[in-house]
């Protein structure tokens, strides 16, 4: 899986965020202290403050950066011309795109986002239940207009949420399957279910 | 939503795991001591210690005696005769019944066993890949039985596994819905999809 961006175009402060994401996920954001990300980006610790102020600050970076990309994605859908079925698939779809481009991001934003300090912790939290309760009113729309089943749609955008991150798993075992299969696969059992 | 036995009928050592449990969830693994245990159970912490001779067993018995209970429903649901859908219907009904009544050592189990030593680390992880396995060939019997959509099985495991968990946000939200319909609703959604 490609990074976004190859390390030669990225700017200093964007490869020790990518480098702190990876510490993140590997050894836990607790654990991970400044001394390891500068060992890890080969600079001395206080060149590496001349980039970077403290820990929290590239959590609050890299939770903002993806809540950033999926509310930019989730906002143009959200007011295109689409069913509410090609929305709710055009969001799936991005989520998994970005769990498998940006899977530490991700990852790191997934999990560690309650180490955010406020206020940066309330305002997360707020994005998110936006994110939420715009992905409840396109699925409740769904099913007003009988192209989703008669199901609670706040649980029906947990579930789905949930889902989309099974691609974490994926990435830990790879059993066999391409990144193409497993993004039509996914869109079929989260959308279509398994039974035939 | 009750635990599976009042605090009257257990014994100390079962309160002192189920209040640890709780510990584990709310303040993390790392961050939960036998000094924190002793002041939750309202024990010296000399006394605590002639019941349970660490976090370590603790986390232990947690994590195996969750991984026990699945395992046991499995085996029970696959020497049964119900058909491949009939059993992966099964299966999700007890893990949505385990996150509702077992929630606290479900949620610890599903997230603390990295920090399981060996063996106990490499036993627990080959009986969740046994696990795993197990449901797969129950999903591969359905799809050549053309119960179940033509999927890729492991994925499709990983995805209900995956989906199953949203019963945490719920735990988190309780918004407005029973256990009876959240039940139903994922059942419906993990088996039939969203799509109408």
């Amino acid at each position: 899986m490609a990074r976004p961006k190859a390390s030669a175009t990225l700017s200093r402060k964007e490869q020790i965020v990518q480098q702190a994401a990876l510490l993140f996920k590997t050894n836990g954001y607790n654990a991970t202290t400044m001394r390891h990300l500068a060992e890890q980006v080969e600079m001395e610790a206080a060149s590496l403050y001349n980039h970077i102020s403290s820990k929290e600050e590239i959590l609050q970076h890299i939770c903002f950066s993806v809540a950033t990309d999926f509310i930019t994605h989730l906002l143009k859908v959200e007011k295109s011309a689409q069913s509410p079925a090609e929305k709710i698939e055009a969001i799936i779809r991005f989520h998994i795109h970005m769990m498998l481009t940006r899977f530490e991001d991700v990852y790191v934003s997934n999990r560690d986002w309650k180490h955010l300090k406020e206020p940066a912790l309330s305002q997360f939290l707020q994005q998110r239940r936006q994110y939420e309760n715009k992905m409840a009113n396109i699925i409740a729309d769904g099913i007003n207009k009988q192209q989703f089943r008669e199901v609670h749609a706040n649980l029906a955008v947990l579930s789905l949420l949930s889902g989309v991150r099974c691609v974490e798993f994926w990435h830990r075992n790879k059993r066999g399957i391409s990144t193409q299969q497993l993004t039509e696969d996914l869109v079929t059992l989260l959308l279509k279910g398994l039974k035939a």
